[in-house]
This record gives C-alpha cells, sequence and structure tokens, in this order.
C-alpha cells in the first residue's frame, strides 16, 4: 500500500508513472513515499525507477535486519527499529528508509501508526517540513524514535508491578515472568544499542542523508536513543536484582516455614513425651500414681510447665 | 520567577524592557538571569529578546531531559543535573543553562538552594566574580555541582545503615529497602555518567563556555563530578553485595532454625520410643516390670542414658 | 579432494600440472580451488605453485586457529570459522582461504555442504560470480558465515526448551544440561568475538582481498556476524539467568516440600499428644472418663477441634 | 612542621627567610620541602613566596581529593595516594605534591614514614639525588607509591586466611569480615585506579614534571601501580567469589543438619509407631500378645527389623 | 649457570672473557647468552660487558614483574612469563630477556625446560635460525610461549573433571578445589592479560626488537597469546557457573532429603495418632473394641488406608 505526500504537503498519485514524474525537472517538491507490506510490483518499482543497488532491494525483503545506514553513491539507506507492545510484551518493527537528494522512501511491513498520525499533522499544517526534503526526513525518522518511547513506560510499569509482587508474595508466577521480561529487555537493548552506534556515526562523523546539514536535530535524536538505551540497560540491571530479591524471599518464606514446624514440634514433642511417660506400664508407676486429684495435677502441671519454657524460649528467640 | 544579578553584584529589574536594556550598548556589565517555575511569557522573552533555538526553548519546557552540552552559534545550551533528597530518596533536580558572551540565563522548575546560597553570596561580596561573566558562570556551575556532594553522603549513610541491619538481623523490611535504594542508585549512576561524560568533553575537547579560557576551573568542576560518579559506582557493588550477605543471613538463619530442630527431635523422639515401649501390653513386660522400684529404676535410667547421648553428640558437632 | 571452479563456472581438473596451467597468460579467467581433507600432495602444490609463505602452510595443518586475516606481499591469508551442530551441540568447522589476484583457495579438514551448495549454483548460473575473482570470494566467505545462522537458531531453540523444564519442573537434569550449552555458547562467543574483529578490520580499514574493492559486500556480510555475535552474547546472557531461575525454583519446591512436612506434623503432633493424654495411667482419669459414652465424645471433640484450629490457620497463612 | 633538604642533601633551615633564600641566583642546589600538618603559616608561605595558585592552595587544605595531576604554567601540582593499614583495615593517606623547575613540595596531614625512611637515606648517602631536583621527585614519589606494596599483601594474608575460615567453618563472623574487607578493596580499587590514570598520562603523554625527561623512570613506577591496581582487582574478584562459597558452605551444612534429622526421625517414628501398635487396647491383640516369652520376641524383632532396614537405607544414601 | 649459543648453532664458552670477544668485529655471528639463576658474577658481566641500566639490571633480580618491554637507546629489555604445573596448580615462570641488535641475554632463576629443548635442536639443526639473530629471539619468545599451551591444557582438563564431581555428587571438597582453581585462574588471567598486551604493542606500533622486521612472525606468536588469554578468560566464566550450579546442586539435594523426612513423618505420624486413638483408657471404647477380632480388623484396617493415601499422594506429587 503507497501513500505520497509531497514538501508541501499534497497527498499525490502513486501509480508507477505518478512517481516517475516526480523525478522530472518540472517537479520542483521534494517528496516521501511510504509503502506499507511491499509486493513484487513495489520492488520493481524502487529497482526500475528509483535505481536502487540490488543489496538493498534484498535487505528491504527481509526482517530481523540490524538498525545500519549503509552510504551510496546516489542515496543512503537506514534500516532504524522501533518497538512495540504486543500481547504484554515489546516486539520490534523495522523500517527500512532510502534517503535520496529529494526524496524519502520508507518501506514497513506492519502498519505504522506513529507515521500515520504524522501524515495527518503534515497534511494539516505543511510549514511543519519548511518545504525541504531534509526536513521532511528529519520528522519522519523523529517519530520512528520518539515511538519507543511509550513502550519503554510500559516495560517500566510492568518492572515496577512485578518488584511488588516479588517482595510482598514471592509467587512462583513472578519468577517466570520476570525471566520473560529480561529475555525482552535482553533483546531491547540489543537493537537500541545498534541503533544508538548508528546514530553516533550519523552525529560525529557527520554524515549528510541530504545536502543540507541536520546534525543539530539530528543531534537531538541521538539524545532520545542514548535516553532509550540507558533506560533498558537500568532495567535490566533491576530485573537482574529482582531474581536476587526472589530469591532471598523465598528463602525467608522457608525460613518462615521452618519456624512453624520447629515452634509445633517443640511445644508437643516433649508433651508426648511426657503423656508417654505417665502410660508406662510400671507397676511403681501406678502405685505411686495412686492419689488420683494430686497425681493428676502433678501430671497437667509438669505439661503446663514444659509448654511455659518452651513459651518463654521461643519468645527469647523472637519466633513468635 | 525571575532574578537578575550582574557581574557586579548589582540586583537588578526583571521586567522584559530592563533585560533588553541589558543588550544595549550602554550596559557594560555582564549578568545572570535565573529563571524559577518558567510560565508562557518567560518563554516568549528567551525566544524574543535572546533568540535562542526553537529546540532549545522545547527543550526547557520538558524535564527529563539528559545532561548535554548543544554548541549553537551565538550561544551553548547545558542541561546540567543536581542530586536532591526528598522522602529518605534521591531525586533529581535539572538545571538548563543559556551561556551567551556576556550574560547566563538559568531555567529550573524547582526552588534551588544552592542558587539562593550563591545570589547572596556574591551580592555580599561581589568581588568573588572578579566582573567577569565567565568566572559568574563558573560560581552557578560549581555550585550546581556540588549541591549533589550531601546528596550522596545520605546516601552513603544509609547504605552503612542498612548493613549493620542485614548482617545482625536479616528483617525483610530490610531486602525491600536495599533493593529501592539500589533503584535508587542506579539511576544516580546513569545521570552522573552522562554529566561526566559532558564536562570531559568541556575539559578535554576545549569548549569555551564564554570566550575565556576556564578549563583550569572545569577541571576541578570535572574532578568532583568523577567523584561523585566514582562513589555511585561503588556504592552499586556494595548493594550488589549487600543482597548476596542478606542471603547469606538468611541461608544462615535458617540452619539455626533446623538445627533447633533438629535437637528438639533427636532429644524426645528416642525418649517417646522408650516411654512407648515401656507402655506396650505385652505380658512378659509386665511381668518382668515386676518388681516395682528397680524396673522403674531401669526405665527412667534408659532414658537419662539416652539424654546424655544425644547432648555428647550435639557438643561434639558443635550445635550447643 | 580438490575441485576446481572457475569464475566463468567451468569445473576443471586438478592434477597439478592443470592448476599451474591456471597461471599462464592464456588462461584468463580467475578461479575457485577447494581443497577438502588436504594431503600432504596438496601442501607441495599449494607451496610450490602458489609459492605461499611456510608460516601459513604450517597454520592450515593445523586446527584451532583464531579467525585472523594475515597480509602477505602476494595473497592474503584468512581463517573463518563457521558453527555446525553435531550430537546436539554446537562444534566450529575452520576454513582456511588463499585470496590471491586472480584465484581464491580455500582448505578445510571436514565436508562443506555449504560450500557444495555454492558449487553447484554457481556450475547452473556462472552469471552469479560476475566473471570476477574477488565476486567469486565474497560469495564463498558469505556462504560460510551464513552457515553459522541455522546453528544459532538450533542454540535458540534449545534454551527456550530449557526455559521452559527448568520454569515449570527443575529437573537436576536440566541443570546439567544448562551447563554443558553453556559451556558451548561461552565457545562459541569466543570464537564469534574474534571473527568480528576480523571483519571490523576489513570494512574499517579498508583491507582488499583483492583488487577491487568489495568493502560494500563485506560490510553486509560484516553485519552478520555481529548479529550473529550479538545474538550469542545474549544467549550467554540468558543462560546465566536460567541458572539462577534454576536454583530460585529449587528453592521453592523445597518451600513447598517443607510446607507439606510442617502441614502433616502441625496436624499430627497436637492429636498424638491428646491420644497419648487421654491414654495415661492417672487412676483419676480412669475415673472421670467413667461415663463412656460422653468421655469418648468429649475426647474425640477436643481432637477436632484441634483439628479445626489448624485448617484455620493454614488457610489463613495460605498453605492449603 | 616542615623539614628541608637539598639535592645535595644538606638540612637547611625552614623560616620562611630561609626558603626565600632558596630562590636566590646564589643558591644553585635544587631542594625538597616536606610540610606535615600544614597550617596557616604554612598556607601563607606557599602562597607568597611560591605564589601557587589559589585553587591547588585550596586543595590541599581539604582531604579526600581524587589522585590527579594539574599542569599550571610555572609548576606542576599532583595529588597521590598511599594505602595504609590501620587497626585491622586498609586507609588512604593523601601527599600533595608541587613540582616546580627546582624544588618539590609535599604536603601531607598524617606522618609519612616512608618519607621519613628517605629523608634518612639521603642524607646518609647524598648521591642517590644525583644532584638534580627531578631525580629526587622520582625518589620522593617512588617511596610514596612503594608504601602501598605491603599494606596489599596484608590484604592478601587477610583473604587468605578468610578463604581458609569460610571453607571449613562457615562462621557468621567471617560473612561480616568479608563484607567489610570488600567494602575496603573497592575502596582501594578506585583510588589505585585514578592513580593508574594519573601515571599513564603522565608516562604516555610526555608530561615532564620537571625539565629533564624521566620518563624512563616514572615507566618504572607506572607498572608498579598498575600492579598494586591489577593485585586489587583480583582480590575483589576473590572476594565476591568467597561470598558465593560462604553460601555454598552455608547451604551444605544446612543439608547436613537435615540429614541429621532425617535419620532421627526415620529410626523412631516406626519405631514409635511400633510400640504404640502393641500399646493398643484390643481384646485380641491382648489375647494374640498371651504366650508371653514369643510375642515379646516378636516385638522386639519387628523393632530391629525396621532399624535394619533403616540403616540400610541410610548407607545405600551415602548418610550414615 | 651460563650457555652461550651462537646464530651457526655452536655451543661457546661462557666465561667473561669469552663473552668479551663476541662484540669484537672478528666475531660476526650473532649469539644468545641464556643465564640460568643468576649470581652476583652474572650481574657484574651484564652491567659491565653489556652496559645494561642499572634499573633493568635491578628489574631482574626481583621477580614478581609485570610482563613488559621497554625500550632503550642500545637495547630493548623484555619480561615474558611462562604458566608451569606444580603440585597440582599453575604457577609463573618470568624469563627476562636484553635484546641487543646482534645478541640475545635470556635470564631465568628456574630452569627452563622448554628452553633446553630449543638449544638442542638448534645444536642439531643450525639452519633453523637462518643465521640471524632476529631470527633467534623470535624462536626463544615462541618456545616460552607456547610452552604455556600445556598448562592451559591441564587446567581444562581439571575444570572438565571438577564439572563431573560437582553435577553428580556436589562434594565439599569439590567447593574447595573450584576456589583454589579460580583463584590460580584469575592469576594466570591478569599475567596473560598483561603478556597480550605487551605483544600488541609490539605487532601494532611496529617496535622492532632488533634490525629486521620480524612483525610478520611475532603476529604469529601475539595470536597464541591471544589463544592462551581467550581460553583462560572462559576458564574464569565457566569456574564462575561452576560454583553456581554447585550451590543449585546442593540445594537440590537438601530438596531430596527434605523430601525424604516428609515421606517418612508423613507415614508415621498418622500411624502413631491411629495406635494412640486405640490405646486411648475410654472405657466406651474398650467397650466397643470388644468384639476381639472385628475390632482389631478395623484398627489394623484403618492404617492401611491412612498408608495408601498417603502413598497415592505421595505418587501423585512425583515424591515416590
Amino acid at each position: 500500500m503507497r501513500t505520497l505526500l509531497t514538501t508541501t504537503g499534497k497527498v499525490d498519485d502513486t501509480d508507477d508513472a505518478a512517481i516517475s514524474r516526480c523525478f522530472t525537472s518540472a517537479h520542483t517538491d521534494g517528496f516521501w513515499l511510504d509503502i506499507e507490506q511491499p509486493d513484487a510490483d513495489d520492488f520493481k518499482l524502487l529497482e526500475a525507477s528509483f535505481k536502487f543497488h540490488p543489496l538493498t532491494i534484498e535487505d528491504i525483503q527481509h526482517q530481523n535486519q540490524r538498525p545500519k545506514i549503509d552510504e551510496y553513491p546516489d542515496y543512503n539507506f537506514a534500516v532504524i527499529f522501533q518497538a512495540d507492545w504486543v500481547q504484554d510484551e515489546p516486539v520490534f518493527r523495522e523500517h527500512h528508509l532510502f534517503v535520496g537528494p529529494t526524496y524519502l522512501v520508507s518501506v514497513h511491513s506492519d502498519p505504522a501508526p506513529a507515521l500515520a498520525v504524522l501524515k495527518e499533522r503534515i497534511a494539516k499544517s505543511p510549514d511543519l517540513t519548511k518545504g525541504q526534503p531534509s526536513f521532511l526526513t528529519y520528522l519522519v525518522v523523529d517519530a520512528i524514535v520518539d515511538a519507543t518511547f511509550p513502550v519503554l513506560e510500559r516495560v517500566d510499569d510492568t518492572v515496577d508491578q512485578l518488584e511488588d509482587d516479588i517482595i510482598d508474595k514471592a509467587a512462583p508466577g513472578a519468577l517466570d515472568r520476570i525471566y520473560h521480561l529480561k529475555h525482552s529487555v535482553i533483546d531491547l537493548r540489543r537493537s537500541l544499542g545498534a541503533q544508538r552506534d548508528v546514530f553516533q556515526k550519523l552525529v560525529t562523523h557527520g554524515i549528510h542523508l541530504q545536502q543540507q546539514d541536520m546534525t543539530l536535530y539530528y543531534r537531538d535524536v541521538y539524545d532520545h536513543i542514548v535516553r532509550q538505551y540507558e533506560t533498558v540497560d537500568s532495567l535490566r540491571d533491576l530485573l537482574t536484582s529482582a531474581m536476587d530479591v526472589y530469591l532471598s524471599t523465598v528463602s525467608n518464606r522457608l525460613n518462615q516455614t521452618t519456624k512453624a514446624l520447629t515452634v509445633i514440634a517443640s511445644l508437643f514433642l516433649p508433651l508426648s513425651f511426657l503423656t508417654g511417660f505417665y502410660g508406662m506400664n510400671f507397676a511403681y508407676l501406678t502405685t505411686v500414681l495412686e492419689p488420683p486429684y494430686i497425681a493428676f495435677a502433678i501430671g497437667v502441671g509438669t505439661m503446663l510447665i514444659a509448654i511455659g519454657i518452651q513459651l518463654y524460649l521461643f519468645r527469647r528467640r523472637g519466633w513468635i
């Protein structure tokens, strides 16, 4: 599905002929061609009209690239990642960008709400692009990068919620969730790390995506990515700690359980011994136990004393 | 809320007209404009009179920036962090500084006691600024950076106190507090790391914030930040160790509890067996037990021997 | 076992004379000589006809090299690693490449299915090589590097499967398997790290393997290796976490076992005490217990009350 | 307390006038002024006679600096750390050095035995200084740096001793000591790391402390500091492992305790059941048990068999 | 003990006069002087005839140097480490090399079998040295470096063997051995890391030990050291994992022990209760139990049912 937007905010036709016309001298505006779920026709168009290198055409047919910027004589090819939140875990969306002197071609397999919003904004207020393709490119890149922030916030919230679950309850389910979240965070970190390296090269080595120097603006984008990377790095650190906390909490509860067992056993084992003692078949014992009231009182008395001693010891140890 | 201070220590008017006057040739002093909780008027002033770039105006309207220095043709824009201690945990305050050839504009959302103290000091002894805007800027930056030290000392104290709690008591609450403190320290480390990178660039790449070379002085500020970063890095290391210590302590106490249980069970299970033994309904046993005194003495004797053996074994194992 | 393929896709003789002929001016095609399980004759050929340095001849006679590229005046010598999956664990295959101006010599001890497939592809469509030795070299290197991907996917699958085993069952066998897999992953990481360094040098320092500049293509290969390295690095991280999860799960199950023990002991120890109590030989007790029905009802009643209290306490603690 | 030593090994007066005389042309020797526990007079002397920068004067009035070398037009200012061993833990001593063209001023708050020894050695054999201020400076720096070695050896010994304590006994006190030692080692590592960076700059960037090139000698000092740093780094690694060993040892002992409990319970619970069984009030049982000798023999026999089975099972499990 | 070998493989006299003769113009061969356990005479020779710098003479009198190469005007001084295996643990041997334009002097305190073997090989086939001192030096360095490989293999074997011990048995002795092995591996890593840095400088910064460029050959040595370092680094990683595995295994066995205890207690506590129940002195109970056969059958029946329920529950939990 193609959409075409000029730097003057005009939505244009997207058939092959119309796009070819954009290259003619009559057409002075820069333009942005956005292709969602590209098919064979689209690949042919990119190869025939735009004359893109076969390696880059091959790249956009595969997902699971790494973020990168490859410089070609007539254009630059960039792969940029954007995190999305699907079914309680973060996933990645890839954006493939061809940045030519007067145009931008963006290709993505999944719907991109962030770009849809941007298109509407430009259509409403064409001034946003300042009429320059380089500024249009910046707006697109900025929209893709910033779409990752809400995802990181959701991960952050999930971690916060897990923390409360662990320290209070140490449920086995929490362990499972920490582990899967850590899996996701490790993936996020890997991709954002690669993305950070790409933009650092862009900012410090002075690669100009288009003729105009936009370093000032990409420095801002780079700052955002570094913040994203550092956030993810901290989250990974926190999840590792959370696992340690989980283990400590489980050990703590085991201690509680064992304490309960010890209290019960310590209370009743001596009592059972006493009842056993007074239950022995010794003739002597039976004789001694004769005076009924007092003997019984002695028996119960020793038991109460035993209980008393135990309770005193437990309290001194702080167990009850 | 605006306050304006010249390099000669004079407190001046802060309405728009007065500030515009500062730029005229008649006004030869440098000045420092401090804006607390900036509102729309302030943003307009910065954009109209100072002609700051829209990107920087946008930056100061948002919190959660990273520490940075961006160079612009007519001025430098810096974001500097300062730690504060609120409700038993460290938080961050952002300071946004515009450093122009003859002026400094500082913007912050929260009250900044460190800057208030500095203003008083300069008002009292104007010599502090040496009459130069670059020295005034250094004083402000130094005041912001040094305000983090007392916070780190409080974190350090809290860690020391937690250590004692863990090794002595291993209370579950301690785990919770270690974890939250580690969370804070991870955040502190992230921000101070970014701040350190910024000042390193300032010192080694020879970025001059204003005309005069103040590298000598900023090297000192840089040293302070590195010390802060290394302190936080060590604290993080210590908190990780503290978590390990907690786990070991809990395991240790579990061992104590289990030992107590084992002692009790080992003492009374054999005794219960003996009382049970003498309580069996065997006719033979009843006959044998006949001579009352001696039989009873044998019964009690075996029990005492059992207790003796147990106590001897426990002592040899070092359990009692 | 030798096979020889020219850049025009022709399969040629591989006796010493035929190979010598390839160097004559009459022979204008580049060629690829592939040697599997090299023997003494092959080493002699490489030393005599190709005039390779004794150090490199010595290198290819030993396995367990590190990935590397050594530059020699007349050729470059490369050692490239490829992961393979043998008997449920990853192993390494070494490929030794001699890259001369017009030829490529590849030497490997084990059969290389990836190269066999490539030979067939080139034989079928000779255009693949573009008639250039440098492109042929790229195809071989690319085939070797990409053969590692399916292995990493199998490792990834094994880790995923282990994760499920751990969190559900915590079987001791799982620990053994995690440990051995981590052993393998540490080895993989070491070799891929060295391989990554080699290709980085190739791409950034502009080492040309042959006259033509193929940086554009090797950048692609480098990207693949970096992705492989990052995957392995993440796997290592995950396996460390998996070990922590295993420990937590075991602790958790220990807690469950101890809980079961505590419940049983807490239920029956008080009951045993009560039966012991009513079994004592006190004359008073025997008298009191006289009215048969009611006495028995009281005895059973106290036991039921004891059970009730225990069940209530267990439920409140969430144990049953 | 001031002491003054010339490069010819002469001990000189230290009043202000005498020091001023050292700067006159008549005085051709270099000199070393050592100030212990500097007071206000000393600071005034350094500012007035030596014309040191206010920033450095301020620095030497505070402890807790970082190791550093600051270059000033007329002199270099260095902060060097030396470890000392006080009350069973390592502490830091700071040395502040001013290195001018013909002189060295060293300032320290605590007594410095290493420097005292050096002074004696120079007084005895003045040749040591080779009559050059730069060599004198090297001797002082070398003495300060090498004074850290014996401290590291004591830390090493303490770690070795702790290791034995842990693996044999796992006493809770050991955990406490490991933790505190790790605390100290983390501090040592931080300071030695900073010191290493300072000397690396000195050796590789060719900073000359005085006119003469002493790189050859400072390379030696740098090697010593790197060795100190690597030693501390290894110690930190070992202490982390020691903590893991402690946890494992505690778990191991818990296992032993639980095993003892299991053995006792497994032996006596079945026996208690048997005595209870033969103690039941069933009329049938009482009848069957009638033939006294044989019945009793059967009863005791079943108990012996139960004990035998238990002992066999325990031995097979390796518990006794 | 001195031995002297010329580049033509001739073994020469080693008295001071003979060595002096080697420097005369008449003597055109390069030579290698090997000094084992140097004494005062040797130090005097090195200082007088070779004119080595006092700092290097001092260096070779001390062990515990770091690997390094120091450049001096007339020669280079190198400290190279070689691992050896003594009493079941790796130790270090230091080799001190003086590399002059036409000679090599090697000094070592311990016997060096690797050098003895090399001497024999050169004596047998003098071609090995190619008649050049630089090649002779390479052979010596190569022999020293490669002597570390068999030691690493023994460490590797020991780790493999420990792994099996841990996962199967978790004996406390294993923990002790892991810890000591880790101690050794940390030391190995530290020294090999320093050695790697030295050879990297040699290879990349183009330090020529002697006039001829031997970079091609030292690149090979460097590759070997990097492989050694990476091996040790992996071993350290594995030993850390082994410690975690040990802890998990101990926890697992604790779980087994506790399970056994729970099974025993769960089986016999209810049975004891039942025997106690039927042993109570209630008149009613004694009456009800009157019909002897049936009453006894009921009693035994309830016990069998109790056993049956327990066994069913244990099996469902997978405990038996």
